[in-house]
């Protein structure tokens, strides 16, 4: 095992890639080489990794020679194209698409979760979708301590988990409606200013859009618990970055709000941010540029058995993709798993 | 009983007082004069009614001679203090404020819910909360035609439930974010533009909101089912006009998703949007100015039993403010209630 590793970022000029660019230096990964790839349309460009400008390639079937560990955030389809390439070139791929998550060889992992996934894997690493990574995240401290049962969740979801055109299309938008001017909709079917979408992803025959089934299989398969009740709802808000969800839970035995908090207080990849009296509550614009998954708003619903609310915030672009990317990275080469 | 009725408004400076107004005039309300009431600050403004400019009047305990009706929409303290001397110059108040809504000897009214709650009015109707109507309009068919166990609601709210401030706080502090100007926070403690707010109104002990706590009471005396199971999660979104809402509901027996639209379909004050194949479902930006509860994305929720879920959006200065008020008033003279 070497000390210092070959990456490469596909996708290294999208919003995703270039946080990861930025966590690999941040938290010192032990970098020997960068190599930024995109497609041809960006190749020719630079990226600024430790100082430098590096720059980006274009992605081909070949761009993987002497690479350790490659990250791909290109979008499935060019995840499906080239990540068989780089494992066969002896990469190992940490994938942040939806291309290969429920593949039963593929490990979908999130290390605070399940990190010892990250062991049977066969080239290919999943990172899971943003909303389910901050979820779980929140969750697995009750989950190990009490047990759940069942989950209930909601979701305002930010524009840049569609990446960076969704952001130029709210800031565009945005202006147009405070201008009085027209509304130009290119990324989203409707216009996402002063709105909301209940539309995350196309819709499945059932009603459910691919990214509320997403969240429930993702969040099975991470817990290792297939019969996970888990239903959800995602929606999309005029917020660039950060995820909220309203998280309703039905524990396996009662457990206390103030327990809750304990267990978030020591749990690892949480803060808690719950002081009503001081109007203190995780929020998006709070959580952007954290890695931390924010939870607070925590309550005992009488509704139900053994039931609680939670209000969860995140960077999706960090905790959601990147930083959940870079930490699997990380549990590779610090747990030897990398060969 | 008089043909035609004289009204006095007041508030009427303000969101939900203008909207009043203005579908008093739209639903051919028998007028016989208007009388719009504010505080000394706006009295001698004028508004616009059935094509004239109404001089607007300086709110006090003899404002309400001669007033058949008065729709009060000033907020809790000025319902507080002058409902009752409306009430005793003989006028019936409904009022849109959290006043009196859980007086026992105060009916609390949605006309398509419980329009024979107003029979037993003292002089005080109340009008619910805007996030309580549109969602007892949207379960009320299921209700009645099966029955509901328990309801989990996350809701989604506009600034204009707020009031005209929060909307002029909306529209600058965006365009700060957009020129990277100051955020200056008057109306709300934190930045709304571009920004998600799980807090509306004050924080009880329990930890749950004030309009969390209204949600769950009021649902309850609506339906007259003290019993009913409810949990509520309020969030402030950045949306100029119409609240969302995401609904999750237990049903007492097993019922399809077709029947639960069937249901929708022959509702009165409910308008399907369901349409999934063309990326159709309820919005905020398409809900305003529409007097009915639209809702959607309609699905079997197969992590509990009898479980569904809705999406519900209104315009909540209409359906959840202003048109339910005059719907009040028009069952109070359509049914002789008002002697």
């Amino acid at each position: 095992m070497p000390d210092l590793y070959n990456i490469a970022v596909v996708g290294a000029t999208g919003a995703v890639g270039g946080v990861m660019l930025k966590l690999l230096e941040e938290r010192r990964f032990p970098v020997a080489s960068i190599r930024p790839l995109a497609s041809a349309r960006s190749a020719g460009q630079s990226v600024p990794f430790a100082g430098e400008e590096i720059e980006v390639l274009e992605l081909t079937h070949d761009s993987f020679a002497d690479i350790d560990i490659a990250l791909f955030s290109a979008g499935g389809a060019r995840s499906k194209e080239f990540a068989p390439a780089a494992v066969e070139a002896g990469a190992v791929v940490i994938d942040n698409s939806s291309a290969f998550r429920m593949e039963p060889n593929v490990p979908l992992v999130v290390p605070e979760v399940n990190p010892g996934d990250i062991k049977w894997h066969e080239g290919i690493i999943a990172n899971p979708n943003c909303s389910t990574i901050q979820m779980v995240v929140a969750l697995k401290p009750i989950y190990d301590a009490v047990g759940i049962d069942r989950i209930i969740v909601t979701t305002f979801q930010s524009v840049s988990g569609t990446g960076k055109s969704a952001m130029e299309e709210l800031f565009s938008q945005s202006e147009a409606v405070l201008e009085s001017g027209e509304i130009e909709c290119n990324v989203y079917p409707h216009q996402i200013a002063f709105n909301v979408l209940p539309q995350i992803e196309h819709f499945h025959d059932d009603g459910y859009t691919n990214e509320e089934v997403k969240m429930i299989n993702e969040t099975r398969k991470i817990f290792g618990d297939p019969q996970l009740r888990v239903t959800a709802t995602c929606a999309r808000v005029p917020v660039f970055t950060g995820h909220s969800e309203s998280v309703n839970i039905r524990t396996t035995r009662p457990v206390s709000v103030e327990e809750v908090r304990r267990l978030m207080l020591s749990a690892t990849g949480v803060t808690l941010v719950d002081d009503p009296d001081n109007l203190i509550y995780p929020m998006p614009i709070a959580a952007a540029g954290c890695d931390d998954v924010m939870v607070g708003r925590i309550r005992a619903d009488e509704s139900g058995e053994n039931s609680l609310n939670l209000w969860v915030v995140s960077d999706n672009l960090r905790k959601g993709a990147a930083t959940n990317a870079v930490q699997i990275a990380e549990l590779l080469v610090g747990t030897g798993v990398l060969e």
